[in-house]
């Protein structure tokens, strides 16, 4: 029978979803008490954020403002760019699918480290595009091989996640500056920033170099993953070209207040930058008493080296029967770990004792031996 | 020189956007005390929505739920499916979007009545698609005309808006249910029901129906367009597709909790789809008394008659230096016409005294004779 069909693109796309989501994870029957596996801040909504959305609530009978100008105004001053250099998405997410669209033809290339933020694959897949994707190197994203890949593909888009996800692992500036004048002249560099404030530095490229569109969050140091706001920063002629397909009234004008104000706590987002500093010395401590060697990292997070995917899968289980939530990394090498948010110092506790009792009745020795 | 080039598509694609929102206007040195042109509710947020809202705000740090399923086993009690015909978006426009990107190809059909929603048609041409716009007939859709160019011209999908923005107009759910058969039979009808509470019944399409999908909102009656959420109802085959290339995590938490408690809300429903029927009886009253007819409305909003475009035209700009804020519809036969929201009391009664000042003073009359 003849019936509406989809586009051939679309028909031919395989059924994914990037992520496990924790309310899965609940609604097929686990508990979580401890929530340390998203990546999500474990210190909370930044509060002048959470009064502006308190206070915002009441006019969300009112369409937002799908230029998001207040907001866009204020990162400008911060940023020291203009308005035309800002675009504020739904998050990271959203912009990079909008890249994506807007790079990346059917059929033609992108190019990441394989395992590193699955979403920008997705997003490359669901429009048709092809992943070319090379080996992390010493577990770190492999700024070399990403531009050799980039040359020998005549790539679109090279994604770099600095620091990455899942790996933690982060470039200096003038590494991530010299991977720009490496790559092809007509390939965009998409640099994801999403944890850039746990960082050392970010790289201080220009925002109207024709080659960077960096994109950034409010969902990680503010506090606001569930609020889905976040920004891109590159030339306007980029900015101008995403106004002409993308979705104007999308961005919640809750989000939108609270991103506003969130910029003005600047006294919060010191206070989480230095517990998450504490929080990955804690878990490096951790690792090192339990014989679990964790990554260097640059992020919210870190990944305890487990000693191969079986092991790390086990743990991740044997975790959850416990009430706490972690992830691991979807690749080789670094299937080898877990991934662990940095948590409030009870939180670490709760993870640290876990581990402990399994270590003390040989639960940590044995894992994925069964 | 060689730098990043977008899309052959997305380069060709005209700048556009789908409306000038009112903060535009307001940056532009325009003030507005009477808010009636972007037919959101003048009735606030629906209360039990407001206060799950801010319940919510404290928890914006995690990510909501990605397949937002309490509002979809919530609805599919409600309308009596299953949660496999649901998928919840940011808003109508973003399923409009994705409705766009999975059923036209680029160079393929979506017909539409001319001046009807924009932002369907700049979901098309964004995604490379092209619009056949047929006449609208009597002031209302013509379903005749739309099956006649969805045939013609092999249309992927025929968009309708039923009851329809900007006109107004309603059919009866016996001459959609046979507009979907006059369709071709691989021919999506894409039943845009963003007013559907304030029209005297909604059409009993079965929602395994392979041809039909509908869109429906929570901004209109439960006064939550700033918070970007609404929802699909169709064959789960459509509803699995949406799944593979969607943004997962796009909808924003704190809407998902506004909307889950709206549903409750029903109170609050009935007075609002009562205040907007008198609201539209005091408006055609008013049109009675100053000559400018008023059109038919199954919606929250009313056409006056001013007689043509440039009057239209002068009209909203007289009424915007007072401070009032209407639109007109932007294509013939409606654009002789003034589009304005169904107010409160009170802002009705402000809008009246407007008009009737401007009926006193002879600039009624004289209306884009200048």
């Amino acid at each position: 029978m003849r019936r509406p069909r989809f586009t051939p693109l679309v028909e031919a796309i395989p059924a994914t979803v990037p992520f496990v989501a924790p309310d899965a994870l609940l609604r097929r029957g686990h508990r979580i008490e401890v929530r340390l596996g998203a990546n999500e801040s474990a210190f909370g909504v930044a509060p002048r954020a959470a009064e502006a959305m308190a206070r915002a609530v009441p006019h969300q009978n009112w369409y937002a403002d799908p230029e998001s100008f207040e907001l866009r105004a204020k990162l400008a001053g911060l940023l020291g760019v203009t308005e035309q250099h800002l675009l504020v998405g739904s998050g990271i997410d959203d912009l990079l699918g909008l890249v994506v669209r807007c790079f990346v033809a059917p059929g033609e290339v992108a190019v990441m480290a394989r395992g590193s933020y699955p979403t920008f694959a997705y997003h490359v897949v669901g429009h048709g595009g092809l992943v070319e994707a090379v080996p992390y190197r010493d577990d770190a994203v492999d700024l070399e091989a990403l531009a050799e890949a980039a040359t020998r593909r005549r790539a679109r888009v090279v994604y770099l996640a600095n620091p990455d996800n899942p790996s933690g692992s982060w470039h200096t500036p003038q590494s991530v500056e010299a991977l720009v004048e490496r790559l092809p002249a007509d390939c965009l560099l998409l640099l994801d920033e999403a944890y850039l404030e746990f960082a050392p530095r970010a790289p201080e490229l220009s925002a109207d170099d024709p080659r960077v569109l960096r994109v950034r969050t409010f969902s990680k140091l503010y506090g606001m993953a569930g609020a889905r706001i976040g920004y891109a920063v590159g030339p306007p002629e980029i900015v101008a070209t995403f106004h002409k397909v993308r979705l104007h009234f999308g961005v919640n004008g809750v989000a939108q207040a609270g991103a506003l104000a969130a910029l003005d706590d600047v006294a919060f987002a010191t206070s989480v930058i230095a517990e998450v500093a504490r929080g990955r010395q804690a878990y490096a401590a951790l690792g090192r008493e339990l014989g679990l060697p964790t990554l260097p990292s640059a992020t919210n997070f870190v990944l305890f080296d487990v000693g191969g995917a079986a092991r790390a899968r086990a743990l991740l289980d044997a975790l959850l029967a416990e009430g706490i939530f972690i992830r691991m990394p979807g690749a080789p090498p670094l299937d080898r770990a877990v991934r662990v948010t940095v948590g409030t110092a009870d939180e670490r506790a709760r993870f640290a004792s876990a581990l402990r009792g399994m270590r003390a009745d040989g639960r940590l020795a044995a894992l994925g031996a069964g």
